[in-house]
């Protein structure tokens, strides 16, 4: 599939998910997780995501699985008959996961309810209350400072209840045996916002087409997708121990679709397989930031807590919270960048072939061998003076692996995939 | 007690002792050493330094313990009767530790016994001869070269005998059970020389202060002041098994009143407790020198010596020798500043409480806790977009210490006590 | 031995070697190895290398001893009856180990056979085919472009036949009762041409001589030299064990008379001794190239081979094909630098020396020695404020070696040759 195409489709999958208001639980999440897995059998017919389901009241450690979210309709009525704040116009405009309510007020009652950003007028803001029960509305701030006094007549026809709490993955299998496994997560649970919630999504989605089209696969690679926070806490609670004995790196994927920079938010340790991966790939970008887990704030902040201690990274362009659209209505579809949510996808296939192609080898001969004996003295496949398998050969020591020799070559991993089979296929070098 | 108070309080201790005779033994120590004492019992009656003495000719190590040095006068006639080099007027004049001598000398002779800065003409020098008896004076190249030849009378009147070696220490004790000590260490044996001397001993006194005014301490805290070099190597050699049991860190403060940088002269291992907490401390400073071992010199030189081997390391503003004043007479009172003598003191109380607050933590709860439900989400004590708990709970990862962490938050470990202390009394991070 | 005396010396050694035909085997490589013996005994009549040989035909790892080449006379007539490539002239007009010819050919045939470089069109480039037989020329591309269709007489008069390869090796004992080794290595098989030749076997023979007058030596010092690559692995095939066991640090050198620069490749490693030392002392020279194990090239592409695994590095000044010399006949005697080589072969004995100082000590006195008591505290062997013995001891503490300390000094190691006697003979420090 060419480029351009493949950015088209994964455009147009945002198209798709973008109107649906979604929250941490409720139809919009199961509709969306839906439509993600229609994509992905585009791809492969025989790929579908598993769905599964938490009932709401369930404790998962610290935390109760919350109620599903039910909601209609939203407006408010002015005291001069004027329609505002309208759900039908933009589901952001209420309080995600607020309770129903349908009822007069006054402007000093009303402006409790109310959440705008004075620094962006034109924009409404995304807020949510998940534990803490209460109604209110988003309001951009050129409305409401039209506001006056008076009574208003609010609406929100929306109610709680018992239900379940959705989540889907899928687990393309290695061609090897082996239980090892690659983890990559997203989240599925803000409204109508575009590169803060869908870039995540879309690029998860198309990546599964892509490790489910590779001929060999050294690592199981499973994919999960559920609300931000509570879904992973209940993931992990679901497969703490699996997860813990198998994944052997993992990344949060969001933010993936405005801005040049790569960030990557590396883990506690900052010396796992998914750290010196992803900065193997990352640091010859033009734009590289490099954070520490201080700078965490999506599903890593639980992969990652102190006692599930999994290796699991975070990816992003430019960061959550950023860039000034960060949770507002102005994180919309215009503001995706076709071309960097593609590119963020690529990278990543780049990160998963080095995944594949890294190991440690040594060497099998006792002094060089005799390449020409084997008939690939002259086989070139390097702009270096001699072929990357003479380095290579006398690089795999046991000691580097083949991102350490790819480093010292100032080339990627996955360049050297032709010469770590040629190598291997001559009987040259072993993996320890 | 305000600052301003504090620095003069300080400043006015130096004066006390600055006039004073000091030598590696005699009177004048011991009259030092009781004024420091007088001192400390003005922040608490309670506080005693615990005076000790070691007998003049007692083997210690390599070393033996010198006799007492009495001195009531000195001068020198020259041949035109006006009398010169007079120890009532400076005891700078006489060599300290001088043999008596009462005769009349050619001037060629006394030339032999006539020491002079010929870069600094304006200042008597300060030179001692311990452990080779002999007679001399200290004399401003200003007056030097006016001398002529013919015989002049010199007159020290100066003796040895046995006697004792004095020193103090005082421990300030942990509030829980414990037998781990910190150690701070200084000097006191010149005579009337204020920065090279004088600051070191105000400062620590201060310091017993801050420490015995702690609510919690965790460690014991050991002050020890000697004369330098034999006084340190006796008291090695008096309690070398206990300090090598229990002394997890230490510091030899000295030149603490002149000078706007901080110079650390680090431990011959650098990774050392105190390597890492004076670094942590002082790495934000304006201007930091941040030395290693072979810029030892003052009791640094014991305490870290191999067979030793105390984390013990050195901290001055401008360094012993880097200044021009450095043993000469112009190390006087007008030579002190105050305001730097004063933050010498509080920066140190700064590695104190760095000292009492680090430690190594782990979450105690699987995932990430539910922040909310113990209602401390929303006490923001902190200008980042989350409050300091959250992100330090996230980091007690059991292989981080507060010091790392704080690194990580670009901010110093004390500053995250009262978080510490937040996650602890919720029972969300413990000790390990 | 004055410098320059010795640098004359040097030269004229290349001077003899410079016209002699050598190969991989063969009667210019026994002369050659002859001449080197002849050198190394105007320093010391009792030194001597022991000649070996390896039969052809003699499987040793991946490779086959091959057979000896004899060469001698081949050159071209031109359609114009003109005689080009004559070998007598020199002997790079032949592609070295080529095999016999003698017959009329086209000029498309013959092209076919020449070698050339149109980058510089005065040079004879030097090919050669060791393990494919083919015949063929050298040529510069000046006569080269003035070739014409025709009928061409090639005549090469050589021929392979069983026989043996030639190699040597001494080793200058240690004085003390010892089976380490310090490996030196260079080779010898290229026919005229200087710096990427005969620079190495020049300072390799005059530094047995340094090592043989060494009054003392507390390693095992072995000298090899042999063709390059098959000669190293045949050496490494007859010695695999006892090297494995013994060389504790090995140098190849090659390139040594040309280029201001000095360029180490280090060990695959990185932190052998040998990486280290070479480091300790290269890193003041003006320009030094510090080269990762992919810059190799010569015979430490065998000694660091994954399964032989020895700390051997390499040292150059330009490294072998980073001057448009190389590989040309205008890498001839006018192309080296006598100082250079001398210099090379200085900082190599620099070497030899640090690996003889370096150990590593602890101080045996609990706290400073009384340095004054051994009448050494006055004996200022430095420009420092104190003298290097007594930073020495300070830093004596069983975990830095002597170029640790020395480095912490600004100093090099050999030059605290005096304080480590020093201390030793007054038992103030020990080895560890």
């Amino acid at each position: 599939m060419q480029d351009l195409l493949l950015q088209d489709k994964m455009f147009s999958l945002m198209e798709e998910l973008f109107p649906i208001c979604r929250s941490i639980t409720g139809q919009g999440l199961r509709d969306s997780l839906s439509i993600l897995n229609k994509y992905i059998k585009t791809f492969d017919n025989n790929l579908d995501l598993n769905m599964h389901s938490t009932l709401s009241g369930t404790q998962v450690y610290d935390w109760t699985i919350p109620d599903e979210w039910e909601i209609n309709d939203a407006y408010i009525i002015t005291p001069d008959g004027n329609k505002i704040c309208d759900f039908k116009k933009s589901n952001l405009y209420v309080l995600n996961y607020s309770i129903g309510i349908d009822k007069d007020v006054s402007f000093n009652e009303l402006k409790e309810h109310l959440f705008t950003r004075q620094d962006l007028p034109k924009a409404i803001p995304y807020n949510t209350s998940y534990y803490k029960r209460n109604w209110g509305f988003n309001i951009d701030y050129n409305t409401f400072k039209t506001l006056k006094d008076g009574i208003y007549h609010v609406h929100i026809d929306a109610k709680h209840k018992k239900g379940e709490l959705n989540y889907a993955d899928i687990i393309i299998p290695a061609t090897i045996d082996t239980k090892e496994e690659i983890l990559f997560s997203t989240y599925l649970c803000h409204p109508s916002l575009a590169d803060n919630e869908l870039s995540g999504p879309v690029v998860f989605a198309t990546l599964i087409a892509y490790v489910n089209s590779l001929k060999t696969r050294k690592y199981n690679y499973r994919f999960y997708v559920g609300p931000e926070t509570i879904g992973a806490i209940n993931y992990i609670h679901k497969n703490l121990d699996g997860l813990k004995e198998n994944v052997k790196a993992g990344l949060v994927l969001t933010c993936l679709g405005y801005g040049r920079e790569f960030t990557l938010i590396k883990t506690p340790h900052e010396n796992t397989l998914i750290d010196k991966v992803a900065q193997h790939i990352l640091k010859s970008k033009p734009i590289f930031f490099n954070y520490d887990f201080t700078q965490n704030g999506s599903d890593e902040r639980q992969y990652c807590s102190p006692l599930v201690d999994l290796p699991v990274a975070c990816l992003t362009r430019i960061k959550f919270g950023y860039y000034k659209e960060y949770h507002t209505s102005l994180d919309n579809l215009s503001h995706i960048e076709k071309d960097v949510l593609y590119d963020s996808y690529s990278t990543i296939c780049r990160i998963v072939d080095t995944l594949e192609v890294n190991d440690t080898y040594i060497s099998t001969k006792v002094c060089e061998p005799m390449f020409s004996k084997y008939g690939i003295y002259k086989k070139n496949d390097t702009t270096f003076w001699r072929p990357y398998h003479v380095f290579l050969n006398a690089l795999c020591t046991g000691k580097l692996d083949i991102m350490d020799i790819a480093d010292k070559l100032h080339i990627k991993a996955y360049e050297l995939k032709d010469s770590v089979e040629l190598l291997k296929e001559h009987g040259l070098i072993k993996k320890i």
